[in-house]
């Protein structure tokens, strides 16, 4: 059998894992010969393909990134096509079915996230086999219970919120700290608590500065006159469509443009609470470096199970981690809809337990 | 409510996530009083008790060890006593019972492993109401599919196969990690998968030298001179009782004394293959240092979970991870036997399929 | 003899080591006294001065920021009150006095940047001794080979480059990293060479985007499709003083309000290279965490030397680094001009020498 | 001109900034064609040679080890030859000149500790220019004021004095770290101080056990009853040469076969104190790993310093760090002696202002 590999979407730390155990399993357990699609599915409608052997994946299994590269904007079946400058979106799949025809892959391997599977799914409709690999650092797939990479993210958020900490206690300040989650709150809710927030403000759960304030003015009470505010970029406050929507009218601030959710609650904190407040925007750290021993695992045995999955035969599904155990799922079932956190579920009443607020 | 909460038996990162949880659930939710005592069971017996207040866990989320201090040996029903120069063991379980009765304890939060679990049984027995939290870095819990501070002993071990690593391969050597373990090689195995080791040998998997040899002979062969072994301190050779039992008759070796199975098998491998060879005892370092986020969240759910369950008036529990969900289950069931790596299991093979031999 | 000890100025990696070592060496090797003085000099006007004993300083050496807290703005010669909302300047250094008089102070010990060892020359031109710790993040103070704290903020950039790499190489983007540094490229260089980056921009060396889309031009000549950018947020364009200055006329864009150089840059590359193009700006997280072993050792060194040279009578000096010495020199010798990076120095010799662009 | 470059001896953090900063240097600034001889010194006499471009070097910055290989013994001056089984030690170095001049070698730049810088010395003598570029984890070359790799182990011995500390103070124990240092005690020193420790034991200060009971004592007086213990692998008690010397006379225990230094001050202070208390060895991880952003610059600075020198017509020197410049030095002067800890020097006396004991 002759597998192809490719990796959709925003990079994510354990991509390499995965491929090092594909080709590694594919190889040694089935001898199977396994090809490497460059940058996402645009190296299927290129034809940017190379032979993934043995001494391609040396090494590779504590660096971050992917050595196959990987964009964003990719769908062959809307593909961007610039000519003389005029940008138009063409179906490129026929020519994407050549290549894999020509090349003669009996099956792709797809690593990425809800855009890149739902992708997937449609080439399977088109009449080649796939195995679907969840990836995500937000953690948001519901038909696994973990994606690879959250773990790392949320590390990184931690590490950040411990750094924060210390610079919060010496000045008397209120640190806010923006992460990843533009539909969940899962890096926010898991570092914030992690980390010892005193705040957590996540896209399940509206907010108001009331209640941020309040949660504010009871520790400073308490003779605690610092904060730390832990805020997901797809939170936003109570009714408060405008927050993404654009210019506030009668209001020169615009959050969206000036530096999103983080810098606008960070104005609105100073301007309720009076005390001084920084804002750090920790951005693509969450992406990179190398993957958490646990990542590195679980990466690796979705790798190995996506194999295992095509040679007993299984079409059109993905991996899924079912408690302590990797299994397979029907592709479309497994992200049919994002996971959220539960506004009333035991991780919030946990975090509530110990006194953090969401500004509800 | 008044509760007594203790930590007994090795320490472990993550033991103050779990104290301060206790004390901030039980204080801010429930209006309960935290009083913590102090160096395991030992200070149930002497009375070593301090109250616990919202001031003396700030600050201690991500520290490890414990604040309350703990001992491995002290066990009030076989308690070790010292009168001129002779030990003794006494049964102090009715002095215990009478600080406990005194100090106006009406329930026990008992961190700590089977040991420690199977003594607040017995105080369970005795008529005081006992939560427990299962707490081991080996992970061999049956009652829960992860204990706290597995996955800090995990990530240290697989941080150690990282620097190895480069040795190995600059020197052409064959490096040894041996890792906690007696009874079950989750350490093992988990840092093993991540570190990307050649050989890896467990307590559940009996080994043989000719396996590992072969294996690293199957290295050179392909040109990589280099292996990396890691090796649980229970794993034993095939019907290698000996190794454990003492000295070998007509054999100056003896690995209990002189350094455990690392130490037995790097001079064995040195014999086996001729190549140079080296072993690193990891040791205390894997109980030590901050609690990786994952670890500090799992404390801090546990914490919590323990003292609703007490406001919910369960008796006789523990806290467990059951999938992503904390939930309890009675103490007894939860300890009735230890968990080790399933043999034929998808992580042995997921290991198998990436090249990993196990010896056998 | 009874010392007071304060920390001024922004937080840094490090301070709490030096108050360590101060209290120590002053008890055990002289029986000295030590007073802390709390949040900067704001303490000593307000008389918020605690005593500092040995258990005082127990567990602070790894522990970022300062246990006596800190501010930015708190000179006793012009300090800020406000009455009925009505913010004044007000010289309080006669009350400072009063209260070192009170408090029976014989000596003061500054850890602080030059703002802050500026405002100790003028207490010692009042009457009172003291010795000066060079602080500040940056590493642009004259009178010492290094100051503490920057070996660990350079190490975060560092480690921030480490991973921005693997996103850059993964999406073939050009990934900008601001980090401190407004009037010098300390940690921009250090960092940026450490961290194998292919464009520094540091304010002793004006650029111009020219210059810098030729280096990244070249890379892709040469098939690598990324580059990574670390700018300090002091450097500006070749004659360009409108960066820093505001609003640029018949231009939306003003790069001081909207999120600084390192965004200005971002913009101006895209533009010029048409290439994707990301900016993290890593702020706090540079001031933040444990300090690093050659940082705790440095501020060990200096809070010691801080107080031997009070015991041999010294006055009016400050501690330094000199070559592998730690020595004291005059304090205003120290502090009075910055250090900046060399334009034709070694370190820029040796980035250009690797192929890496100041954008000159 | 075409030059060669070697690693030899103990792998060491850095080697890999060291090459990669040559060949960039070489290439870039000077057009220079620069090889890599594989495996130390046998490269050279068993042409074991290799093309070192600019693609050789991508990526390798931030990798421990060296990609060239290196060996601990392979003097081509008294080179290790089997002939059935028998070991003999021949010249070697005729067959070495006649490689270095049938590959056309103009210079050699040799990365390594005294041993191999010694040889290098032989080589310059019999007619071929060297350049020396230091390297010692240990930091015990006199004519450098640091060398690369020194910081990196400092911190990895520093990270597990934190990790120990918190097992020390939960358990009430004594835990001691063994690290390295045959002949110097710079890791200990620096590591013990910038971790906390209580007592710190190098080869410079004899010890006696007296005193560092005494210490512990003084400690438990404190109600401090646990301590940290640092000691140098080549630190040895007043008068007591038999400890590294071999078995003791009427004494079964010994300490060099059984487990070096760690272990025999382990069984030592037990004796002592009756304290319980545990040793680990730090060994190999200190080599290993991901060099510090120091160690990764000041290697950078060497290797592009060394090509420089060559550049100038420099012969017969070594690369050098002497206050914050990089210079050059006659080779020979550079090695000639070992740099040790002074006993009465500026860091002993800081570390004993802080109450650490040296058992002197």
């Amino acid at each position: 059998m002759r597998i192809g590999v490719l990796t959709g979407g925003g990079d994510c730390p354990g991509l390499n894992a995965v491929i090092r155990a594909v080709v590694k399993t594919a190889i040694r357990d089935y001898g199977m010969e396994v090809w490497g699609i460059k940058n996402g599915y645009s190296g299927l409608v290129e034809d940017e393909i190379i032979p993934l052997g043995m001494e391609s994946v040396v090494g590779i299994l504590p660096r971050g990134g992917t050595i196959l590269g990987t964009t964003n904007r990719d769908s062959p079946f809307r593909y961007q096509v610039v000519t003389n400058g005029q940008v138009a979106y063409v179906d490129k799949s026929k020519q994407a079915m050549e290549v894999i025809r020509k090349r003669g892959l009996d099956a792709l391997i797809i690593i990425g996230g809800d855009g890149s599977l739902n992708i997937a799914q449609k080439f399977y409709d088109l009449g080649i086999n796939v195995i679907g690999v969840p990836k995500t650092i937000d953690n948001d797939i519901s038909g696994t219970d973990m994606t690879f990479g959250f773990d790392t993210a949320m590390a990184t958020a931690t590490e950040a919120i411990d750094k924060l900490h210390t610079t919060a206690e010496s000045h008397h300040r209120i640190m806010i700290l923006e992460v990843m989650g533009r539909d969940a709150g899962w890096i926010a809710i898991h570092s914030g608590i992690a980390g010892g927030a005193d705040v957590i403000l996540i896209p399940e759960i509206p907010f108001t500065f009331e209640k941020i304030s309040a949660k504010i003015q009871e520790r400073v009470a308490r003779g605690r006159n610092f904060s730390i505010v832990v805020v997901a970029e797809g939170a936003a406050p109570m009714g408060g469509g405008q927050v993404t929507a654009g210019v506030n009218e009668g209001n020169i601030f615009n959050p969206v443009k000036l530096g999103g959710i983080g810098q606008y609650v960070q104005e609105k904190i100073t301007t309720c609470t009076g005390q001084e407040t920084r804002v750090t925007v920790l951005g693509h750290l969450q992406r990179g470096g190398s993957p958490t021993p646990f990542d590195r695992l679980l990466a690796t045995r979705y790798g190995s199970a996506a194999v295992h999955a095509l040679a007993r035969g299984e079409q059109d599904v993905m991996t899924s981690l079912h408690g302590q155990d990797v299994i397979t799922i029907p592709l479309m079932e497994g992200i049919k809809q994002q996971k959220q956190v539960p506004p009333q579920g035991e991780l919030v009443r946990t975090a509530k337990a110990l006194g953090i607020s969401f500004g509800d």
